[in-house]
């Protein structure tokens, strides 16, 4: 036991704690994605093949393994944004930013249960739903002066109605992910070669409702605060029941 | 232990029976309420104050106790609907029977549960969800042809968002219950002397979409088989977690 010893046992050691933060990370990914953001801490430690003693002195609290699972995925949700303000109009900027927010949402339950429910303590994700809040507003507010947004509509409209809709997002990818294929090689109405993503004609239809239009919105709009119980309420998705015979 | 002993014994046995049978469905009803369909049936038991034997004696599934709970609440669904198709046109046929189902749908997690997903093995539940369907088949259709509905949009298109709105309407009501109490004693925009509930507002902003306009709604529509998948994929809803701090 030298000094010369440990020195040398230090850097196997390191390689040691960065590769196992990796395989965790990787499992909490693959985890989070089948089985939504409260899926057991002990599934993950023993999918990255490692202790629970392991996981919890890299991430001491779940917000922390969330915040480096989805890090990388919500930064594309942001230069989505960023890149929408730019569009040469706002209903192209709408169009184009949500299409990149619900393919996002499509793509795995764990980011879907991040992006429409507010979990809170997850720094990174504080800044998305405030980027995603200001894209939304500066975007509504060019369309409301271009005339192709209505003026009633306020950024919490949309806000909510796109959780509800974003919610539903992974079961329609995951019903009609067989037809998407099929679609694809058969002619389609659409201006793309390839068949859009299902999730894209219930966006179409709700930007539509956003068009001007001769009613004026019932009732009082959602305030802030409001809607943040709502998301708070929404909870996590769940897995789905088959059916109440099989008990 | 005479004859006419045994006699005597039947009928209070039979109104003990009956009695059980009352109080089951009144605590199923408050426990589907409060915790939604998969909430466990000791809890019931116990809220009827009864044993886990009786109630399996009653009902030998969850899904006969589901069906004894809801029917009544469900007919009112279909009546709605018998309404709605003698309406003056089809725009107000489809505004006020979805409101109906709205409110029905904002008045507890169980029937939401129920009215959103296909939980499957409930026979009030097939004729109404089979009743839905024809009305708003019927009330599309008849929008059609008075120009008050867009040609592209389909029955299934129509579905899938309510089901998407519809299951975060429980969330908008618990969040706005104190806000839609105090603009009911305030002024409102709307034609209501009271304030509409919150649940309408984004309703009144999906039946805008449904209106003719310039776009034709991109790819193909879902089938019905697509939408049953989607419903079966969507799941009963499940208590928020409201933090993941707290772990």
């Amino acid at each position: 036991m030298t000094v010369g010893g440990a020195g040398d046992a230090t850097a196997p050691r390191r390689r040691d704690a960065r590769r196992n933060r990796e395989l965790l990370v990787e499992a909490a990914h693959e985890v989070f994605t089948e089985l939504g953001l409260q899926a057991p801490l002990d599934v993950i430690a023993r999918r990255a093949g490692v202790g629970n003693a392991t996981l919890y002195r890299h991430f001491p609290t779940r917000a922390a393994l969330i915040d480096a699972v989805f890090r990388g995925q919500l930064g594309g949700t942001v230069a989505a944004g960023e890149l929408a303000r730019t569009a040469p109009d706002a209903w192209t900027g709408l169009d184009t930013y949500l299409r990149a927010v619900f393919r996002t949402l499509a793509a795995d339950r764990g980011t879907n249960d991040l992006m429409t429910t507010h979990v809170q303590g997850i720094e990174a994700l504080d800044d998305v739903h405030a980027h995603n809040r200001e894209t939304l507003e500066l975007l509504l507010e060019r369309g409301r002066e271009e005339g192709t947004i209505r003026a009633d509509v306020t950024t919490e409209d949309v806000l909510f109605a796109l959780a509800a809709l974003g919610r539903a997002v992974p079961a329609l990818t995951a019903a009609t992910a067989g037809a998407a294929e099929t679609a694809a090689t058969a002619e389609t109405a659409g201006a793309d070669a390839t068949a859009p993503d299902a999730w894209y004609r219930p966006l179409a239809l709700f930007l539509d409702g956003l068009r001007p239009a001769p009613a004026v919105l019932p009732g009082p709009a959602l305030t802030t605060a409001q809607l943040g119980d709502v998301l708070r309420e929404l909870g996590p998705h769940r897995a789905p029941v088959r059916s109440v015979r099989e008990e």
